[in-house]
């Protein structure tokens, strides 16, 4: 039965910080760095193990799973990096503290932005620091200058139909290490959730989600590995 | 110009206790993960940047990279991991202290197993806890039981032919990081050394070794990092 584990990267600087990160490229703190060992002590205790690997472009996804994947003793593993599992692009929000950002455009744009499922924040400003556009990881690459969350979702749903669908179908087990916005991309693909639905996923960072899927890929089974029996 | 750079993993827990690693799966030491940091910040200083890197299926070399990477800033390169940059295999004597070995089969074929260029140790015993060959790692893989260092340099050479040649051919700046007799097989080939000449060759650990290539991929201009101007 084809088995599919998400995890969202370890906790952030920027997480702490309450700032928007999208895909400026912060560390995992020390903490976030003991989710992810933890998560792969936990993984391995319960048994899983992975043939496949696929994470972002982004530090803070590769750290998380390359901690994980020590911990199992699998550093071996093969790993694809696909810039569509990063995280939504936050436009001229990248790099913004979460309250003055409120103070600046508004209480309720701000919510907008964060909570809708369709309003992209506005493009980065020419010159800004935080415009992440020009790093050489993207070179040649069709990414975003702003999402809104159905932008992330759009980008993300390609990448699993070419590469971890696929990969599931042919007998591997996976493991995807990725961001908050990409990996509900996954789940409400996964879970056949509605638009409004998803926005209202909260997913932890560095708790294993455990799918167990038909040969179809539609889910039997779902928790997260604190809760998997 | 295509350049190339080869790195020895950091010091391991059983350089440190003198046996036969092989493809015994040890990880760093503390020592060994400062050498390969040090690595990262050196390279970065002195401008070097990457498209691709190669690193062999054990864990020290996969440490070793990811370290590098990470004071790089550049966890989100490709890498290939192919057992064919594995260390060589020390067949039985996988495990065991030099000092132990050289009283039990005398310090004269001791010598001769580490020194020569075409005799492999002995097969490992049925049922050893050295005995590598059923990790899952290598399921379906042709990889051997023991190896001299012509058998190691023989599996080397076609890893080089068919994937890090063709990427440097392809303008791609190429990370290298595997195991002391892997890359003997490597420097043997660039710098067209002969049997005996590369049984003399010692690569140091966590010192990455430069190579401007020309377009034929024939050496320009060699040197340690250190001594890189």
């Amino acid at each position: 039965m084809p088995t599919l584990v998400l995890v969202r990267h370890g906790q952030s600087a920027w997480n702490l910080e309450n700032r928007f990160t999208g895909w400026w490229d912060v560390s995992v703190t020390e903490q976030g760095a003991a989710e992810a060992r933890q998560a792969g002590r936990d993984l391995k205790a319960k048994g899983f193990a992975f043939d496949q690997c696929f994470v972002s472009l982004l530090t803070r996804a590769n750290q998380t799973l390359n901690l994980i994947l020590e911990e199992m003793g699998d550093l071996w593993l093969p790993v694809a990096k696909d810039w569509r599992l990063n995280e939504r692009h936050y436009g001229g929000l990248t790099g913004l503290n979460k309250a003055e950002t409120a103070e600046k455009h508004g209480e309720e744009q701000v919510f907008i932005w964060r909570r809708s499922f369709d309003v992209p924040p506005p493009l980065p400003e020419a010159g800004s620091r935080y415009d992440v556009t020009s790093d050489r990881r993207y070179a040649g690459l069709p990414v975003p200058h702003t999402e809104s969350l159905k932008d992330t979702i759009a980008r993300v749903i390609p990448c699993w139909s070419e590469t971890i669908a696929p990969a599931l179908r042919s007998g591997q087990r996976v493991l995807v290490v990725a961001h908050g916005n990409s990996l509900r991309g996954l789940v409400k693909h996964l879970d056949n959730l509605s638009d409004e639905a998803i926005t209202k996923v909260e997913i932890p960072t560095g708790q294993p989600l455990v799918y167990e899927l038909r040969d179809d890929l539609t889910p039997v089974r779902k928790a997260y590995l604190a809760d998997w029996a």
